[in-house]
């Protein structure tokens, strides 16, 4: 456990990936393998957050990520609270940022804090008392670092620890999608050169986020000889406002099926971050079938979610386990 | 503790009564007995269940089952985690299938699920993971089990272990209730004979679940020496909708006040589901009266779902205590 | 820890300030000071309330009292159940009272209730069995005794055991606050004699609360060297209703800044119970200053919290620490 030892050093909060270096990142990747595959997971480290409590503060609502970085947070021992605060009273005309402090002064040293902003979750991490951590769980299109990192963790058990040769489409709704902005930056920190991107042009980021990625409009040709697809959600918005035109066309052209990921490499595997739209960006033959990481994505979480609430909140302890 | 020993053996879900035999529904009874009277109850479970995972999906609101759940589970050592589906995003379009596999995947292995239609729990549980266990909190109008086990663990309380003399009246929207249905089947499966059903002809179930009972619309005459009369709660629903057309008729006719009981053998108890309407379908005199068992069902009930969850979630557990 | 043996004793609920003798007060703030100041106060505690339950009724919506109060229960070791009985089934058409005794059946003997109406809380207290303890959270604008509790401790920490002395300012709504109600009462039973309120005269109390305290509209003279300033929050309905006709004079008449702060004693400290409305009754430079308590008011509310819990719930817990 060399490598893990001293993951947290100098990591203060984790708002993007820009936090880590590749080397604590894969620190991190190491530490949740750990606590992934250990025989006694949910009960082994319950001493690691002893005393600690971690709190949720959700401008925006979601069930799975909340779960998973809650039973995260219990797992290592941790008490957990959490804010829905777009439904709460923490919204009688108090600030955001009077909401964090006075839970910190409660003796809160850990948050969870997704927003529909981007920027939001790092505006409020400048507000944090020094003993604080924050955590982005979620901010906007901006960035989705645990989904990142869980995303990395699956690639590597599937694919093994070097990305130099990897090959990785992703597809969907690169636009407004944090989790393919924070998947791009995690793969090139990874050193994976070959990340194609496929969308409608409508659904195209329009920073430099894709820069040096080879982007596409055609499925077929982008998943020739691929290593992983990685699938993004269609937000139901996105067909609201009309950005979207037809739902039809959409899967015509960018729904993953069996024929498609045919195409890809015999041992290629199929991410997606949940909650996924069945038959409209995937099929179900091919989200429920040999092929597909989705569930593994899901048990990774858990597991990323503790090295980063340990590697935040008690970054000095032994880890002799 | 040999009768209890294996309670559990070949137990997967507890979907409907049906999933037990009279033995392990016996040895389920038992082991609640011991979960309610040992003097250490809060304290001296809690290895038993310590590192499991316990999720409540309720996709119809409930305060007093879940807390039930919640305590069980806790004083057994468990994790608990809630998902009010109808109020959380786990309706962003996922299936109540990928909502369940998901949670699955972080490490959960019970599920304890109220749904209002007949029949949904069950085709839950057919997609459940090998490990998993479902347990039905009531679905529609079908089953409520984990109720009828506390319902029975209340008579045998009050009336001894013998079944086969004990004279039960269930009296109100038998119809519509899960609760009844399930203690009908719980009573038989314990050899009650004697069971009687008085409600208006509204209110009677269009189906078999009463064959072999005997049915009437006169109270008076159908509580003449019972042991036990089970009340039903009136739902609000069944005023409004016009099945009940007029609330003073049905209280004369169908409310358990103190002249009515006075009919029943002199020591014969008085059991409800709750919430109870106080002046509906029973008088306030008679839901806090000595004959009244309503709180002692509440608390039975915890030490029931303590039974069912150990029973589930850790058949092999060694119980010497 | 002498003194703080015993602070439970012959406490059943803690309703008002009036349930505790100036002796009791003074001891729940010493073992408030303990778990304040202890270096491993969130672990160090956790035996004394294992096994037991708290749990959170709460007719009117908070986050920051009701998180204050779990994180105090689970620092002790209990267990927490929480019911919004606004948005829940408890409302069912079940009445509080039978909210109440059934949870108790549950086994769970403490309960921290908010409600709207006055008095409500000591109703449901009465009606409560006899290992149960009521905690009132606050009860419309009658009274909110840990929130004085805290603001007690807070003054103790920065002023000095000597209450004798004390000059205290209570500036605002003091007509619907149940926070400067319970204040005034603390301060007395602490032989504080310089009490002084400012507020216009439509924010005023109708009532006795104040006799004794000298009253003025004048911030500036009410002001001239205190020890403390107690700010109160405007609620947003006061304006809405129009008691507040304009917020320009109010912010003029009313609010604490810099300016006015500077005519109290050089040393004199501000309190706020808290959600602040910035800009409104504080300004920011004054809440975030080097004389604001306000964070540190926060921090105690944990603290004393676990103090009542401790008296109410384990009053014969050994000590020892």
């Amino acid at each position: 456990m060399t490598m893990s030892k001293g993951v947290g050093a100098g990591l203060r909060h984790l708002l993007t990936l820009a936090d880590l270096t590749p080397q604590s990142l894969l620190a991190l990747l190491d530490r949740a393998q750990v606590f992934r595959t250990h025989p006694h997971n949910t009960t082994a480290f319950r001493h690691l957050l002893a005393g600690h409590a971690v709190c949720g503060l959700f401008f925006e609502p979601s069930t799975r990520t909340r779960s998973s970085f809650q039973l995260a947070a219990q797992r290592l021992g941790a008490d957990v609270l959490h804010f829905d605060v777009a439904t709460s009273s923490a919204g009688k005309g108090e600030s955001d940022v009077d909401t964090l402090r006075t839970i910190e002064a409660m003796g809160v040293q850990g948050f969870v804090v997704r927003h529909p902003r981007e920027g939001a979750v790092a505006e409020l991490a400048g507000h944090a008392g020094p003993g604080t951590a924050v955590i982005n769980a979620g901010d906007g299109r901006h960035a989705h670092p645990t989904q990142a990192l869980l995303d990395m963790l699956t690639l590597r058990q599937a694919k093994g620890a070097d990305f130099s040769r990897l090959r990785v489409l992703i597809v969907g709704d690169v636009r407004h999608s944090r989790v393919a902005r924070s998947a791009v930056q995690a793969l090139r920190m990874l050193g994976c050169a070959g990340i194609r991107v496929c969308a409608p042009e409508a659904l195209l980021p329009d920073d430099e986020a894709l820069a040096g990625s080879e982007i596409t409009q055609d499925f077929d040709a982008a998943i020739a000889s691929v290593d992983a697809v990685m699938m993004l959600r269609l937000q139901r918005e996105r067909m609201q406002d009309g950005v979207v035109a037809s739902l039809d066309d959409y899967r015509r052209d960018y729904r993953l099926d069996a024929r498609r990921l045919g195409l890809a490499a015999p041992d290629a595997v199929v991410l997606h971050p949940g909650p996924i739209n069945r038959e409209v960006e995937i099929a179900s033959d091919v989200a429920d079938g040999p092929q597909s990481l989705i569930l593994q994505q899901v048990a990774n979480g858990v597991a990323v979610r503790m090295a980063v609430l340990e590697a935040l909140l008690a970054p000095g302890t032994d880890r002799a386990e």
